[in-house]
């Protein structure tokens, strides 16, 4: 499972506030642990007004990269934004996002054509997002044949189907599944992405519907999370599932992580009892 | 999914020691709380030494028959026990269980002839229990022939595939789902059915291994668990998984379980924050 980690992201309250201070120690500790907990991308999002954005997402790149070696997610809505900022990039990272909407593949494809970079392909055009499977399927297929011009090959693309709240539609997760399938079976190397708390929105115990769509998700052959890492519910049922499915011999990495306080009861809990 | 309640089992420190001392109260108020928890059966175990377990089971099932609707699931690792005690149930159950082994079946398939009583089928014969899914496959196809000799279909007949521990063998919950696959290919009505918490013996956080394999499985179609329903843990994940797959309209099961305090946090624990 590739992790995108999602924590240094403006619209989070607690980060920003610590943009709005230019709190660089709290910027710089949310990329070192969140490496440390295994991400494997750090999305930077700057979620300020678009008259700062340029500046924010700069100065967050550059804090990420002073810290950790980890590539970056550079996240924004707009595309001419992260056209940008793109060349501050020490290393290639991930592009997040393209969609069928607007010019942003136009703006996009070209500034990673000849690159390493990959980039997250949201499914959803002018119309915003499909319920439907096929029009999802349809998207996707437009996004991964205009990025072949490019020479962008499936497997650095991200498809995210985009799944919707369980309680707005309770064929979500089905659907997701569905797409997931239909989108690989066209594009066995493609990957598929998504965020894990969209399912919950408006249900009681988020956690346990997250972890269980993500569990599903594992199963279904999802290849990337754009999650938190330091998220010890979400972790447990990563490292469970991948142990569950044959995917962590001795299941080592599963009791490796108990050991170390990364999943379970934090070590200075088990010690109390 | 049908929920065969395991509690009253006489292996059980506490129940042992309700059994010791005839503790109808405990017995009775075990039988009610898993029905009420929706226990579709009540399996009743006495664990005993052989001389007393005539007795045991006779009391256990008076109590269980006397407190509940709830139809009984017979527990007992010998089958000549079974028989006789089973005129005492009052309605079709489940008898727990027959094997390949020794003479299981040719003593209990004449018991549950011309019956609506069910049956669970281990996969093991003398030479124990098999370490690969062809032979699972093979001992699960020859139970359920030699039970269409006496009229006995596939859809009365629980497989229980017998899943190893996770810690013992990698491939434990993969052979698990690969016998589940299989076995309903040749039998699309047969039911497979598993405990939840040998997967994750000897391993750290067994609940979440126990939770993980119990959302896989009901993904895979498995149609009974001998489960503990008083357990909010698991219910919960069966209550999510079933949501996530579109089998919970508006998700009302889950959200109804959670305001009653079925899951979740307790009620009075809620109330304190």
């Amino acid at each position: 499972m590739i992790i995108i980690g999602e924590k240094i992201n403006g619209t989070i309250p607690k980060v920003g506030k610590a943009i709005e201070e230019r709190d660089e120690a709290y910027i710089r500790d949310l990329a070192i642990k969140q490496a440390e907990a295994g991400a494997h991308y750090i999305d930077v999002c700057a979620g300020v007004a678009p008259e700062q954005e340029e500046e924010v997402l700069l100065w967050l790149m550059d804090i990420v990269q002073d810290a950790v070696d980890t590539p970056l997610c550079i996240d924004s809505p707009n595309p001419r934004m992260i056209e940008k900022v793109f060349s501050r990039a020490k290393k290639p990272g991930i592009v997040n996002s393209v969609s069928a909407e607007g010019d942003k593949m136009e703006v996009l494809y070209p500034l990673i054509q000849g690159t390493e970079w990959q980039v997250i392909a949201l499914t959803c055009d002018n119309k915003g997002i499909p319920s439907d499977v096929d029009t999802r399927v349809n998207i996707a297929r437009q996004m991964i044949d205009e990025a072949a011009k490019y020479d962008i090959t499936p497997d650095r693309i991200h498809i995210d189907p985009l799944v919707m709240a369980l309680s707005a539609d309770n064929q979500s997760m089905i659907k997701f599944l569905e797409t997931l399938k239909r989108v690989k079976e066209l594009y066995p190397t493609v990957k598929i992405t998504s965020g894990l708390s969209n399912i919950s929105f408006s249900m009681p115990l988020r956690r346990v519907i997250n972890q269980h769509f993500f569990c599903l998700a594992i199963y279904a052959g999802m290849d990337s999370a754009i999650m938190d890492p330091l998220n010890r519910h979400m972790m447990a049922t990563l490292l469970a599932t991948q142990a569950l499915l044959g995917r962590d011999r001795y299941c080592r990495n599963f009791s490796n992580a108990y050991r170390k306080g990364i999943i379970g009861p934090k070590l200075e809990e088990r010690k109390k009892k």
